[in-house]
């Protein structure tokens, strides 16, 4: 099942707040809805955000256009709403711009061409995360055991994710023997929700903190290390969730492969290394309470990076939806220009190619 | 106030699992009651378990000659009892030892002995950690950024600490900009008990997660990272709370000395190298439960290690009660024998010399 789609005019996600104690789907009907979802990370990760946009700008339209209201002004409406909810968030306004630029007022089914070009983006989605898995599979051996931190999966995106994609169509193939993930505090991303698609899709899992992985890694217990990433800088060092880069040291430290899984797009040439990546630094909060709790004396200060940069040295490989590239063997920047026609073939419904930046 | 002490026939502990909502004060009087402090971590810490060892194994002996039971017997059974809650903690059996090995049934004061020998050892664990503030010290340069992780401090002895007396002589010699705590999943000891220390001693001081320490390194924002051991082996690799692996790893990956500060009891000589330190494996509770909520779906598997192995390599020096050590320049074993002499000099009311093993 997607963990976002369009069903009977409505958007239907997973309330990603109530796992893993519960599975609930909720069908938002309004703009005010998917807004109040995202704000409360309902729905969260940055394609799965870029999805959610496009289809609200979908949804105002249609319900606009129910209403007898003005449609253009539904959408600017949406647009202005539903882009205020996570300001930061790059895919989001992405998603929305991409739905909201198509919209003609002229043309007689131009309501439905919205829905379809909203519905087509998460088609696109989930197929670039199938391709993930399919390219990142063809690095496994038999016998794998995978650690991945924070959740590059399902929930991140439409289907499959990253990271996990690697893993599930690895354990399709036979080739997974287990995965080890990281709980990734703060926000136990990889105990909430990795472990719960782990379960979903079969993969005999366990997880672990997130200072247990780099002595596991040591003790030869794992054979390849799998990640996702937030943005990949055009000398391939690597933003990602805060943890990854000493994932990456203890990978390199025993010769165990760092893989990165991404799409494309996640590759920002204009970017020229990590140091030029600018790292988001978080409430105090979601790293003193826990469940309401304090943990620490009252005032104590906190430094909380949501995520760090791995060098390129560190790492073996980047999967994407279109290939490997290895930095430091190859040009990332040479990669991505070579896709741009193959990409346009590849996604034969989309009329432009993606934007890469 | 001592974090362990002897007092009116009872052993007198700061319950570490209630700070630092807090300052419970627990009188134990039984050695059961004393094993259950232990395995629940309400006293923590290498020194501070050599020293509840050896006051367990008087209280044994105490409680056996009140009731008119067999001492040698009780003294033999509390001594299984207490070794077996804590398997990877070589300051405990050697704690208990120490005791065990003087009881001698054929001299009429000989538990008073007993009982004057577990508090010569709280004194000199007192001094031992004042020394190793001293000595660590002098490695320091003004405007240290120290990094530390867990808690190495007063609570892990009984006063001082090993890395936070570092910090402590440190900050009265003026030397310390501000120190960084790893909060130390699971059981949060930096964030709930090294930042609790460092407040009450006035350090300026923050709390990070602990996969925030390596990119914080990465980042030049550290100078030293300090940290105590569990166990150091002959060839001078170090167990410690785990996580501190891959901080040694970004100490290295950015040029920041790693230095590691214990007593020499730490040091195992019969242990040759980091394999043959024995890894504890804790519950998958103290992971996946995190203030009686689940955060992860139910019955998954976790790995929890309470310790890992950061090689000699990583180790740029071991500061120690007597002196600094450097793995891969000096031999420890050289190093440890050369120490026996002026030992017996140093702590003037013991009679024999300290055993290393």
């Amino acid at each position: 099942m997607r963990t976002i789609d369009w069903v009977d005019g409505k958007i239907r996600i997973i309330d990603q707040t109530r796992l893993p104690a519960e599975e609930v789907v909720l069908y938002l009907s309004t703009v005010g809805e998917l807004a109040e979802a995202i704000s409360s990370l309902r729905v969260r990760g940055a394609p799965a955000l870029g999805v959610a946009g496009a289809l609200g700008i979908a949804l105002a339209a249609k319900k606009a256009k129910e209403k007898g209201e003005d449609v253009g002004e539904a959408i600017s409406e949406a647009a202005s709403v539903l882009a205020s909810t996570r300001p930061t968030a790059v895919n989001l306004e992405w998603g929305i711009e991409r739905v909201k630029e198509a919209y003609d007022p002229g043309r007689p089914q131009a309501i439905d061409e919205l829905i379809e070009r909203a519905r087509a983006m998460v088609a696109e989605d989930e197929e670039i995360n199938r391709l993930i898995g399919e390219v990142g599979a063809d690095l496994l051996t038999e016998g794998s055991r995978v650690l991945t931190h924070c959740n590059a999966g399902a929930l991140a995106c439409v289907a499959h994710g990253t990271a996990v994609s690697v893993v599930e169509v690895g354990h399709r193939r036979g080739l997974i023997e287990g995965v080890t993930a990281t709980e990734t505090r703060p926000l136990l991303q990889g105990s909430r929700l990795t472990a719960w698609e782990l379960k979903r899709i079969g993969v005999p899992h366990r997880i672990t903190i997130d200072s247990g992985a780099a002595g596991l890694i040591a003790s030869g217990e794992i054979d390849v290390v799998v990640t996702g990433a937030d943005r990949i800088a055009a000398n391939g060092d690597v933003a990602n969730k805060v943890g990854t880069y000493p994932l990456a040291l203890a990978a390199q430290a025993s010769g165990v492969p760092f893989i990165v899984a991404a799409p494309v797009s996640t590759i920002d040439l204009e970017t020229p290394n990590g140091e030029a990546i600018p790292i988001e630094l978080r409430s105090a909060s979601e790293v003193i309470e826990v469940n309401g709790a304090l943990i620490a004396p009252k005032d104590t200060q906190v430094y909380n990076p949501a995520f760090d940069v791995t060098p390129a040295s560190l790492v073996s490989a980047i999967v994407t939806e279109l290939g490997v590239v290895r930095p430091g063997v190859d040009d990332l920047r040479a990669f991505v220009e070579s896709l741009k026609e193959t990409e346009k073939a590849t996604f034969s419904g989309e009329e432009e190619a993606r934007e890469l930046t």
